[in-house]
């Protein structure tokens, strides 16, 4: 069963270079599996599991007409990701800029013992 | 050795729960693994490999001072992470903006033509 909301399979599934350019690739166009193996220079074996991965997590849905599976984006884009990775890099920030405060305020301390140090 | 500019490491990383949690934890404040492995009621054992993973990542760095080991959120922020979600999110807008396009103009073509079909 596909899992629409889960971090878990998608950021797993973005966890491979070829997964996520294979999702650059079908940004720009639908493809077959079999253009896809060519593309990455892969068995197409090796190709229909990254596309699996990828459709387990929502990422592409894949068709069958005839012989050739085309594979497009998927309706889920990566909106929840983007969102957990930005609350991430505020929460970032605020911690290396509470880190500069302490630092900042451990030199300013330093330079104020300074001339009693030297008496 | 550390592959801080490996995107496959640090996806693989956030793909699971536990180990976001970890990192939303030390957006808060720093924590020994005791204190990461009762607040996610786990083993020790089973939080040094999650702490491992994400140090491999770069985005923890742990101290042991004396029997505790202390960590931290790593010097590596999730930027490139953030970039990388933020080029396919556009992407996925233009393709189905694309589609959209496209089942617009199906629609017109059906009603400029449905006169004709009635006649």
């Amino acid at each position: 069963m596909v899992q629409y909301t889960d971090l878990d399979s998608s950021f797993a599934a973005l966890s491979d270079a070829t997964r996520r350019g294979v999702l650059e690739q079908l940004g720009r166009a639908d493809a077959s599996i079999t253009e896809l193996a060519g593309k990455f220079h892969m068995t197409l074996t090796g190709m229909k599991k990254h596309v699996g991965v990828l459709e387990q997590a929502g990422l592409v849905t894949t068709q069958k007409v005839g012989r050739v599976r085309t594979c497009k984006l998927g309706l889920r884009g990566l909106e929840e990701e983007a969102a957990w990775i930005e609350r991430h890099c505020l929460l970032w920030d605020a911690r290396f800029n509470e880190l500069d405060k302490v630092v900042e305020e451990l030199k300013r301390k330093e330079k104020a013992d300074a001339p009693k140090n030297r008496e």
